[in-house]
């Protein structure tokens, strides 16, 4: 059994690594830590797991390398970078499912995320944990900086066609749909439930942070810097982002073309499902899962590539995302522990 | 007081229709046609008009014409260009809430919304209706096309760039996302509770009858033939639309020069509201109401311009906006009867 | 047209004072006070207002009796109690929607509310503001304490059974639903989307403040004193109250005379609406409005009196209420301002 | 391997089934039976079960007893009882998530369900599928009839204080609150979207089927027959149902030894989980799940004894608590495929 320390488990990614690696069959937790309700019994934070009696650690990362055989850390940006060293490395795998190390370019890291990046000299080896473009990497990793939920949706969804150079580069849209567990469980005004049901709004337009981590791994897969533009929308629900991503053919296209190189592309992931011709993605088929539905389209009327994808924010966006990183890591079957078919309705 | 025949009366946008004309201080509802529930008194089907004796009529156009002095109208596309006629327009005015009308190209007509049109010589006199665009002439018609939802949310965002000439015409986005409402009270596993809620997909991809529409009237604006891409989505609320609009401008263009267009448009207009410079719309905030709220911004890293705009479906977006058509034609102060601030939360 | 001041005009039924006044065609705002926010124009802080440009005054009672005919205070228990005082009655009309006057019984005030009241000599002249039970004392008084809006859903469901004896006065079983709005405008955990949102609780289970203020009422018609049980539950949406009454008849009684009862004490109360007999409440048909509408029914098997009944718990059970209160101080038809038949959906 | 046949696999409690046999790790799915979208492959009619090629039969129950081992049927009233024979449980086991077996006064059933029973003969040997009360019996069995929903949650909630003799029998009130997939997934405008969004209703008052069936339950249990006051409401939510009891001790008894019966009888049942004293039960953290979760007060004011249970109707109110009978019925650890802990928000 892979022993688990998971830090950040108060938040609601870090309480879905809890219940996906509760349910593991080969990986057991060994240390929760978390920065609130320091020694209470987990399952008095969270009531779904009244049956869990592990309590809260203060975070100690020496003693979780010394006890466990993996990290999975989930903090907010600017306090991994602070955590995560080379001495630590030497000791225990991470996977950070903070935006600290996702980015190569420090530059544009200390621009998007106006604080100084305090482990410059590890950037080199972190590995971006997107399995189904960096599986290979990320195998033979020692730090795992696990995506973002919303760069997941986007990457996945336009990856092979850039990778294939059949999209013009520049001028991409990325118009994307969040439920509210993407704003975290910190208490604000903007996720009272008045104040965010029944409506939509765009936020951050044209500057939310998870724009140039979706630029640098398409830059990587089209071979030259893009610069896209990505608008992320608030919807009334807890769970899943759906992304509709617009891009220019570089040559005239058939729709059936495009779905095929989906298929070689993705046709042997597990995870990524390709929807049937004229089937497009919802939410509500991925929640809880570790899925990620997309499908292609051509608009023949404005020469226009359509490609829409959805996956669970806590799920492939975050948690399920994680761990599949982890069983790479260790050597396992990615599936394990996150075949669960997605409940519907829930 | 204008006495109001009202059609279709026993949908979502047909009841927002009664509530509005039953508050307006200048109007009576003298007729109510449904096709169904004929003979029971209004409030017996919708309950939040219990006071509301009127009983619902068998549609009797005739009969209407000669009772009335204006009949709005809400029925699903194709009917009422059977019904309206050169011999009922001369006797009364008509706001026709449905798409038949709204279409000048009818061979467009025909291709989208696959049947032939039975009026097509009504067309020429036909007026747009949306009245910040058309404002003098629907004040001189006898016969307005009410616009569809989307497509005024649309409209109104784009139409300033367009008519300015400082937007490309071709390759606009337009990403949309609506209530439930839009798609109307009818029965169908689609709007199921549990089918929609907790979930957002896109539909009818590049294919929403909406586009040509769309198309047409930001043509006319533009002054060249245009088409775009316009992509609905659902969203697990009510009421209310949100429309995400991008598209490249035709020259070096600053945040603030194109905030100073929208002003010179839309300053005087009561029921568009320019967000203030960094605040964004949301849906919450013209619910129940005959607001459009829109704000633009200019991404320089991408060199895309972004009008955000929303309304209510039911308001502006189709009941709201024939009240003010209404008013238009009978002389009215075009706010009256639709001035009430919109709640929140609700 | 009647000046009003409004106080705490920055929570949820501060903010439904201020759109009722707003459109009220007899009174006009004249301040608007709040405890943050001040200085900024109202339309800033709630976008639904963009129109209105009043300012957010600091709190000052002197000014704000100087210049106003009337002070509608909605603040947290505990704090108009010290606001409130004879010097201040002596000049202007005061309606509190605030919990420190409601209760005739100061020790039951004090046990239940775990704070001193400040202003025990002047509960003897405030009007407890159930319009449609304490109509004259209301219309005279000085002082007027506005019910809570449980409390006004489950008096006015219980009230005639009780004031003509057919219900046994103890045992009454008050099963209240509430939307979160009620929980006001404040952050907090226990309204954050995600903890609310696709749930259902009870809360402060035999222990909530709205209890002794519903025995008070109801026992002052019984003509002894009663308690009774009331659980309030969380119900994820906006707005709205259903309270869903139990009790035992006195002696053999039908449904039909019950319905009597009812239609005798609120027949010709315009914002109690009876259902039709087999029909019960729902929220939806009085959401943002003053209406209460209930349906009484008798389970035979059981030999229970069922009672339910539904409102807004910002309108008729805080701020319609407040205005309605208003109206009759000042000698203007009741549903002056509030006759708006609710919209549907919203 | 069990080999398992569903039948009724495409409403909602059907396909609840398909997904938790999926991923049971000794039964699988052998055939699947629906009434519609025969032939098609069941992931084309739940996506989220996209890779399950299994295609949706015709029902055929003689073939289904030749290739299965236990038939798991969930089916509208009236259909079970015409279906299963002597014959047929004579080759093989069911568990009927119908009403058709539940009650054993066939006099009760027809009059509550106003319909012929066709199997009266096979009453007496049909075991009540509560498995936490009737666990032995239900290990014997050949024909389950699995408890409703309401029910469920109602006679867990109610039974220890019934069983002891603590509590009154008669006057007893239930007020259930369940989420819309209760209703099914056909399609009715009392399940539209915009007709349950935003809203509560009580409905069915005084007549709701699931009565009769608490009541013979615990009558059962109190050794004396009992009438009680059965009231469901209808939440805008996907799943759960919250259980809201008040019953009157027969003398005076504290919370403690309250609480203390409760876990007597329930401390050792997996899936019922007593909150702790001053904790009550939300339906969030049983969403998806087996539990069911359980919580007792003493209103001393009142004198009356309040339960709360909370459970996931498609889960502990249907198909899990089915998957638990038949774990039960093949000698399997009853948590067999039912341990997850809820996933939380979802």
């Amino acid at each position: 059994m892979i022993k688990v320390g998971i830090i950040g488990a108060t938040g609601y990614a870090g309480s879905e690594l809890v219940r996906l690696i509760h349910s593991h069959p080969k990986a057991k937790i060994e240390m929760i830590a978390g920065r609130s309700h320091i020694g209470s019994p987990y399952g008095q934070v969270f009531t779904n797991f009244q049956h869990l009696s592990e309590s809260i650690y203060e975070e100690d990362l020496e003693m979780m390398a010394s006890r466990c055989d993996v990290i999975l850390m989930a903090l907010p940006h600017g306090l991994s970078s602070a955590r995560i060293t080379q001495t630590l490395l030497d000791k225990i795998k991470v996977v950070d499912l903070g935006a600290d190390f996702r980015l190569q370019d420090v530059a544009v890291y200390e621009q998007w995320y106006e604080t100084a990046h305090e482990s410059k000299h590890l950037l080199k080896e972190a590995v971006y944990g997107l399995t189904e473009i960096h599986r290979d990497a990320i195998a033979k990793a020692r730090l795992v900086a696990n995506p973002g939920c919303y760069t997941t949706c986007a990457i996945l969804a336009l990856y092979p066609l850039l990778k294939e150079g059949v999209l013009e580069p520049q001028n991409i849209v990325v118009d994307a749909k969040s439920g509210v567990s993407g704003a975290g469980r910190g208490v604000d005004l903007g996720v009272h439930f008045c104040e965010t049901n029944e409506s939509v709004k765009a936020y951050k337009i044209a500057s939310h942070r998870h724009t140039p981590e979706i630029e640098e791994q398409l830059s990587l897969a089209a071979g030259e810097k893009l610069n896209l533009i990505f608008t992320p929308h608030l919807i009334p629900m807890n769970r899943g982002i759906l992304a509709t991503c617009y891009g220019k053919p570089k040559r005239q296209i058939k729709e059936s073309e495009l779905q095929e190189i989906y298929r070689q592309y993705y046709g042997n992931e597990y995870f990524i499902r390709l929807c049937r011709p004229g089937m497009f993605p919802e939410t509500k088929w991925v929640k809880s899962s570790n899925f990620c539905d997309i499908a292609v389209a051509m608009d023949e009327r404005t020469s226009t590539v359509i490609v829409v994808s959805a996956l669970d924010n806590l799920g492939k966006g975050a948690a399920g995302q994680a761990v599949q990183n982890m069983n790479l890591l260790f050597g396992l079957d990615e599936k394990t522990g996150l075949d669960a078919v997605p409940a519907f309705p829930v």
